[in-house]
């Protein structure tokens, strides 16, 4: 048996605060450590071991698997950290509050950003000081491939060649593969992953920092998943997500 | 310019409880990671940027990497690490206190142990639970090449291929990089780029947690090198580590 374990970040600072993220490189809070440190203890209990790890270019994403790391004394074990695993490009959104900008453009207008397949918010400036391209985390990413703004199903594009070349691949040799991400960047790979269509994915609310495990026979053909701990902790995390954003 | 940044863990658990580590995966103390923490503020006061980071597979290294990455948010950078850049394995007295070890065998045989260049602590015996070769983490390793006690020349010996292919050869093409690993695996690293002989390097006594700057030119000469900080903190540090293991 082969596994493959997902987990988007404890909270940030900005989940907190209800603002739209993205790219923006926020720290967790100290809920989101003990949320990433539960995950590990989680994955503890079930006796996890794995081979390698991945993860984004987001603090809340490294320091989410540090912490899990940690706490199964796995500190040890290869991490790779790709661009392609970032969260969702949210564009001009960037940096406002989730409940300021439904007041102001209407709660339908904000579900259609945060939740449409194919429609993205309106792009960063090329001069705007939060354009990725002023980042030097980015500098040997092609312009042309970094985003100003990105929908889901743009999102989704940026990050199948790496989870096709690498994460999947790796598959083939390693058993146990851990990845720790983002909302949007782990919908991509659910998307993939369980065939859901388009219009489907938006609507799937992924809860933090709860280990999400997918099992594949030895082929590399799924043959189930499931979230690890409480049922109804679970439930209501998936619930405050589900509810970031209404006015 | 190019710059190698060398950095020796923060206090582990064993360090206050003067015990001999080596191999042993113990954890930073929490001013450890204070330490850690302000090693990275000491790094991001002089606006280093790095393009990468190596560490060992032992916890106390990697957390003292994470703290430190975290304060410089540069939490993406690539790191790798490797059982080249443990400490020295210190055989059969890995768990053992230094100051009982010196009570019982006298002062001038735990300094023989601790400071010789080559005679190494008795091994660990084949069926000892402390063997390397039974940890999931040195599975890879060719056995032959896996320790059961070290004298620092095989600790050398065991860096400098790591220490030649990837660390030294990597500054061809980047400007600045971070190794943060252990007392001993760093003496090695110095004794090359100093070119310090064998009676002289047992010697040296690494600070924890202190930044040791060495700038190169254009074709990777040694220019000068200098430790970060306040020179009093600095001479305290040394002393305390110098310190250790007296009866």
């Amino acid at each position: 048996m082969k596994r493959i374990v997902l987990l988007r970040h404890g909270e940030s600072v900005w989940n907190r605060e209800n603002r739209f993220t993205g790219w923006t490189d926020v720290d967790l809070t100290a809920e989101g450590i003990e949320e990433a440190l539960n995950a590990g203890r989680m994955l503890k209990e079930k006796n996890f071991v794995f081979d390698k790890a991945y993860t984004s270019y987001l603090k809340r994403a490294v320091k989410t698997l540090n912490c899990v790391l940690d706490k199964l004394n796995q500190d040890w074990i290869p991490v790779e950290k790709s661009w392609r695993l970032n969260e969702k490009h949210y564009g001009a959104l960037q940096g406002l509050n989730k409940k300021e900008t439904a007041d102001k453009y209407g709660e339908e207008q904000v579900l259609i950003w945060r939740r449409s397949y194919d429609i993205a918010p309106d792009p960063l400036a090329e001069n705007d000081p939060r354009n990725p391209r002023f980042e030097i985390r980015y500098k040997k990413v092609p312009d042309k491939e970094l985003p100003r703004t990105e929908s889901l199903k743009q999102t989704i594009e940026r990050i199948m060649p790496y989870w096709k070349k690498y994460i999947f691949h790796d598959l083939k040799i390693a058993d146990n593969v851990l990845v720790v991400a983002h909302g949007n960047s782990l919908r991509g790979i659910i998307k993939q992953l369980k065939n859901i269509p388009d219009d489907a994915i938006v609507h799937l609310n992924l809860p933090t920092a709860i280990p999400y495990v997918f099992e594949f026979d030895d082929n590399r053909n799924l043959v189930k998943d499931y979230f690890l701990g409480d049922e109804d902790v679970l439930k209501r995390k998936i619930e405050a997500v589900a509810n970031q954003g209404k006015s």
